[in-house]
């Protein structure tokens, strides 16, 4: 029996491990769940004859090493930053590794090592990065090869609620690590690129500079700008292209409501406020507006926020319960950030019976024989519960068939990479839609960059 | 004679200098003038019979030592990061040392051996910190004397230009470091304390929450919050007081004015901006701009940033010549920031014959027998001309009044210093006003904290 390690028995891991015990009979598999907490682990393998579940600490070099020596290939499912010591051990014993995730600076250092044993350590293979990496290559190379020459393209992904659990005025709910949320768009201006010219939105604009999308069947989207839209532009051979924008995925409202937050100082990570574990959730607001002897923290928000008596952003505010004076912080030393996720966390975490639901959205656009064409490209994944997750099956499932067609001999080009090749990508993509994870494709009429909808 | 060493004859030193000539045969003194440009320090010393210029290069060891070796005591008008090694020389050869900038870490680790040489190593002594240190613990000092309990301190500093060289829309030149003004209020929330309750500013909300303030004779002022306003809070011995806040003087409108270039973004100094060399003044406000096919520059300015055609923020703009197409950056990979700073100093560079203006503003709240008083406390100092200007006036002359008096005895408390103690501020605040250096100071009715001022 071939062995498989998978290293981190999270939210992410269900439909991953659920692949390979369907398949383990008859591709002779023996799959190992570590875990630092075993009883994760267990849980997701069951009692099945072809799977056991392993305490394995990261951090335990003897553990850590006795593992990996065991594995016919290892798959990290781990938070990014603990990948590379398991990348190192996969390096000295020789054995193939995929992870979900960026490839970090240490794990790129590694290429050289890889290649000379004639590994591939596959990375950026969940759904994004992944998906949105093998679907829009796919696109592009299939443009390229018709002789069309790439002019535009625009791409977009949200994690959400399932429009059966949508229940809250902000259409939202944290079907992923909340924390990331709260700190979207920090750490520098957003930078991307419109007709040939670079474009920069500062983090107190980004909510506000928002597009709309529309997805048959799904209704109306609306995106903010990634960080760095520019990132894969040499990756994915677009240097030269005048259009190149990435952003994240929200319901039509959310980002103007966000936007309030981000306004007050609310989602600041930097310091940490004074008594916060004392503070009630009113308190918390009133440190962000100016004192008064007789005005209410209400009509100080309304005030410095400019918002009319009439519009749907108070309604979000009070669903937060964000003016109670009785309920408390509870968390000592904490900053801002810290305090906002914990009040989203009453009113945005998923309820046992909610479902979530992955859309991403790229637009290409690209000129042939003097003619502007452009393609659009949607896929809307719903989850089944909060187990088999729309996220844990388009993060899960690509890195389960990239590990096995890596084990099979079929993805065989070695090195530190990530799927952007057709070796990689058109096996990949096709076994997806058998699992239902696939992109509805249609060419509309050349749109280019549409400054309205901004 | 006693030879005074001073390092650096940049912009503060004018008046210094002149101190020092005027007194140095009354008082026995030769002034050395070093600098790492030679002429800088010719010219301030002129042909004096009891002074030189030199040459000092502060990172040549030899050079450094030789001067400070010589020297009866030393005062640094470098910038603040490269006093350390000077400092360390200072100690080393047992020397007294001067300079007008915040105590860093690296100062304040040589506390110990200062002390143990009894030497004075005064800091902070310009105008702010300096001026603002002395003339607020003056009045603290008092208010306690007579049994007062502090509950309120507000202190506001700012260096405008004089009202006869105030010529643009903005009522604002460069008097001092271009860069500051442009970086100020990043890198955090500002922090401060009203009537008990901490608050928090984030950078983009900090020039919108502005104050007002009356001086007779000049008008109406505003300040922004400084971004810690409770650095002081101890050293002050104000550790209960209920109202706390520091913050930074401008004529009204310049901060709702300055709001764009903070929401824009144009503040940035975190990352460069593709081709900025070749880009225009135009090309710079655009890139903060969505992309369209047909609307001009101005329009998405003024769309973006809601500004109505009759508002004065939009003269502003055009009084900087923003949106010129002809005029270009000319920095090669230039932050945001850099680029706006050169567009301010088209405009805002002060003329041969513009005048500077310092203004302080301090505001006591104290109890006293039950009942609540006000002291209110102010400054307005004027420049005479670019190189005797009121900056230079109210940074240079309390240093040099301190250095003398350190050098005949009269201030003898050894260690790494500020002047917060009667033995410093008494005869410095005394001698200062014999230069027109002097506050107005009157008793008002209690006001508190005023939110109708916010």
């Amino acid at each position: 029996m071939r062995n498989i390690l998978i290293i981190g028995a999270g939210k992410s891991a269900s439909y991953l491990i659920k692949y390979f015990l369907d398949k383990s009979t008859a591709e002779n598999l023996h799959i190992t769940v570590g875990d630092i907490n075993i009883e994760n682990a267990q849980k997701l393998v069951g009692n099945h004859p072809n799977a056991s579940a392993i305490f394995l600490d990261v951090f335990n070099e003897e553990n850590r090493k006795g593992a990996v020596e065991k594995a016919a290939i290892v798959i990290s499912m781990l938070p990014a930053r603990f990948h590379i010591e398991v990348a190192k051990d996969c390096v000295h014993f020789g054995k193939n590794m995929v992870t979900a995730s960026y490839i970090s600076k240490e794990m790129q250092a590694l290429d050289e090592a890889v290649k000379e044993k004639g590994l591939v350590f596959m990375n950026e293979i969940g759904v994004d990065p992944g998906i949105d990496h093998m679907s829009a290559m796919e696109v592009i190379d299939r443009i390229r090869d018709n002789d069309g020459k790439m002019i535009l393209f625009e791409s977009f992904t949200g994690g959400l609620v399932a429009p059966e659990s949508d229940t809250n005025l902000w259409n939202y709910k944290f079907t992923w690590n909340p924390r990331n949320v709260v700190l979207a768009g920090q750490g520098g201006a957003a930078k991307f690129i419109q007709e040939g010219t670079y474009k920069y939105i500062p983090y107190n604009r980004l909510f506000r500079r928002t597009e709309f999308l529309n997805v048959e069947g799904y209704g109306k989207f609306e995106a903010y700008a990634n960080r760095d839209s520019l990132k894969y532009r040499s990756v994915y051979g677009l240097d030269d292209i005048l259009t190149l924008y990435r952003g994240t995925i929200r319901r039509v409202g959310f980002s103007r409501a966000w936007q309030m937050f981000v306004i007050l100082g609310m989602t600041d990570d930097s310091y940490t406020i004074e008594n916060s574990a004392e503070m009630s959730y009113r308190d918390f607001v009133n440190s962000f507006l100016p004192y008064s002897p007789t005005d209410s923290v209400e009509l100080k928000m309304r005030h410095n926020l400019k918002i009319d008596q009439d519009d749907t952003l108070w309604e979000k505010l009070l669903e937060l319960d964000l003016f109670n004076p009785n309920k408390k912080v509870e968390l000592a030393n904490a900053t801002p950030a810290q305090i906002l996720q914990k009040i989203l966390m009453d009113s945005w975490s998923l309820a046992p019976e909610d479902k979530d639901m992955i859309v991403m959205y790229h637009k290409f656009g690209y000129e042939k024989d003097g003619e502007k064409h452009q393609i659009e490209s949607k896929m809307v994944i719903l989850g089944e519960d909060q187990t088999y997750t729309a996220m844990a099956k388009t993060v899960g499932l690509p890195v389960a068939i990239a590990a096995l067609k890596i084990l099979n001999g079929e993805i065989t080009t070695p090195g530190v990479q990530l799927p952007i090749t057709k070796e990689v990508y058109t096996p990949i993509l096709k076994e997806l839609k058998e699992y239902g994870i696939a992109f509805h494709e249609e060419e509309v009429p050349y749109f280019g960059y549409d400054p309205a909808n901004m």
